[in-house]
């Protein structure tokens, strides 16, 4: 058996891969530190020189300007150099095997990669391939894994509900297209919550998705019944229109939330999205801008975390 | 009655989103505080801590390489961390909402946005959505506004001839799609400049032009007739082929500025350009690069004049 | 006659356009910098403060992002202000002329232009052109000059191999739309390499290659006997597919490095590649990742080659 990927030989933090497999204890680290930097993108001067003279690659090779922009300002904020490369347009194009585009980044003595990529399982190879002084973050694989969104998401429910011991979450909308529901499961169970609901329509269910741990409502009104925390997932566009839904509209009118549907949940439940959000779609504009929701929280604690991640892995956090 | 939405409460600088309205102290402030910024552009080290660990967003909605350009040289020099940002390309693509994708990159603690955008009145619509330690610099909006050209333009005028209150100033060209034109004559008054002249055909006039404080000359060797300052506007490719106008050839023989035509103004007049130039349609080479022309200068004033714009915005000066 | 455009009047490298012209005691002195700067990528804070403040542009008039990011690299590691450009999308677009797009970046006070473009000489036309206190570096022009891949090639085989002036230098491939061959023959000889051999099939030379000082040979397994190094040239794509070529498979199999080919070199002769390569195209897999490879080292002393040609031209080394 190999060991894990993840972590290095006396048990830290080597690369940020996916949440399978990432010890609960290292997970807190995380989010500690991210607790500490959470202040330093308050005050006047945010940055700190954890990363002075590093040399981070950001290798999207999806486009994903949000994404990228997070792990931009999280790099630039502990000092790092960072370099952008959206690989389409790049070398790949050019017929290179993505392990020769990685040598080759690594010979000009790269510290760390970021890596996106539409196939799952992309930054494992990577990270399986790179020499030990090298350290790589998923910013997202196929419908595999995103892990720092886990991670935040972890973040934003520790910093409003303190425990994860007594709580219902409910993850709401297309389970089976996403990456960051995924995440969040396995962060959930790591932390140790107990209940645990996905709600969707059948169509957008993973097969077995209850072997995750978690329990399925097709209902919404039924799986929202008391839980703490509720996380809408973004509808892509393309889901919209295809096979699996009817209509964005017939999507809002059975799974949207509106404030009824969020009343149905405890008087201080919190609302996540992990955005963009689909106003009207997944989520009702007064639910998006009114007391519960937490969606512009999880962006600022997502830098923290992300820096988090980045200084533990490189800064020798 | 809505306050000015460019000031403070202390009367201060807390957007820069038009010429209107901006008192005629603060556009002296940005033009006294920019003469300090000429000299550390002309140093070894051209660089200044004012906005260190400041996070500057460069939110692009329509490409403009050269004015990008411009601000990213500003921000870098004042040593602030900055995030181009194409945003064709990215969230709004995905349908959110202009506002959605500004409270999430103000949630990534922003500092300020620089906006350039294809509709008049977006950079308005920011600044008033944002909190108040988030600076909003219109870097052009449609046919609106373009201020910093505006206090760039004014800052080549007073360097070359010191005082506005005895000035003839001609603006040549297509004054009707120009926000250049709009933001100078706006600057221009503020500065008490007495003699405002507008050169062009009739079908590139707005309506009321007059009502802007200027005089309008259809004829060219009349309107330059001792004017002290001659800026000529670009003429949009588009606009060659258009109906406004017969050819760039017919343009240019009725409206292009050549030594001759030069020869009407004073002994000293200056010519100025916003770029790039389309050499042979608004302006003869002779004169883009005689000893009239002060077109660069605008470039390197250009510079200083945004980095004054953002450390009063965002650096205490 | 004119002076060589690429030295001041001191004798100093004022610009970096081609390998021909450039004395041998310049590129001892680039070598031996780059020597210094090898040391710096591996400490844990890679960042030396020669080019603090000063203003680096990377003009990419034609796309190469794995070229780009070695210079912008190059130029971090130095602490400069690096402003990217993909100039297709720019200012050219829209009519201005190349000469116009360099002046209005040099009055915004820029140090150095990185330049890349599909037409020779443009480096030198925009060299000739700027005042004296910018310098130029031509990444890349058209079937012209390479001018810093051919000096990292010099400095690998100088770091390998210590002395040229016993050296055997095949360069295999398509000689005929290559720069990199250019450069490296024009370097290979100020070095005082007595033999320099090209290997490919007649379509694929420039006419009169000789009188570049090289040995020419059609057949591989003649060409290679005894060589100290081997260079394999990229086979780019559309050449695959042109009238030059029967076809990818055809050219591997007379002119691709295999191992039993590289057996007929130097026991302890080495390989190198400028990269991306094409696996069995021009090389088998087992060559590029053997022993005798040095490919992926060429890219780490590019990185510092670059790093020297920049400290030298605007930090004072």
């Amino acid at each position: 058996m190999q060991a894990n990927p993840q972590l290095n030989k006396r048990g830290g933090l080597q690369h940020l891969l996916s949440i399978d497999g990432l010890p609960r204890d290292i997970v807190l680290h995380i989010l500690d530190t991210a607790s500490s930097f959470v202040g330093i993108s308050e005050r006047e001067v945010k940055k700190v020189p954890l990363l002075r003279g590093k040399s981070v690659f950001n290798l999207f090779f999806e486009n994903s300007t949000r994404t990228r922009t997070t792990f931009e300002i999280a790099a630039k904020r502990l000092s790092a150099d960072v370099i952008n490369l959206n690989v389409d347009t790049s070398s790949t194009a050019k017929g290179e095997s993505l392990l020769d585009t990685i040598d080759n980044l690594a010979a000009m003595n790269a510290d760390m990669f970021v890596v996106r990529h539409a196939q799952s399982g992309a930054p494992h190879l990577i990270a399986r391939h790179v020499q030990s002084h090298i350290h790589v973050v998923n910013a997202g694989d196929g419908r595999h894994a995103h892990p720092t969104q886990g991670l935040l998401d972890a973040y934003t429910i520790r910093h409003y509900k303190h425990d994860f011991s007594h709580l219902a979450v409910a993850i709401v909308g297309d389970v089976l297209h996403s990456r960051v529901a995924r995440s969040l499961i396995g962060v959930l169970r790591t932390m140790g919550t107990p209940d645990i609901r996905v709600i969707a329509p059948q169509t957008l269910l993973p097969a077995g998705v209850e072997q995750l741990g978690v329990t399925v409502f097709n209902d919404i009104a039924q799986g929202l019944r008391d839980v703490d925390v509720i996380v809408m997932l973004r509808l892509q566009n393309e889901r919209m229109r295809g096979p699996l839904l009817p209509s964005a509209q017939e999507f809002f009118k059975t799974y949207g939330l509106t404030d009824e549907r969020l009343a149905l949940a405890r008087p201080d439940a919190i609302v996540m999205h992990p955005g963009p959000m689909n106003r009207g779609v997944e989520i009702d504009s007064p639910v998006a801008d009114g007391g519960h929701a937490v969606i512009l929280p999880q962006v600022t604690f997502g830098i923290a975390v992300r820096m988090a991640v980045m200084a533990i892995l490189a800064g020798g956090v």
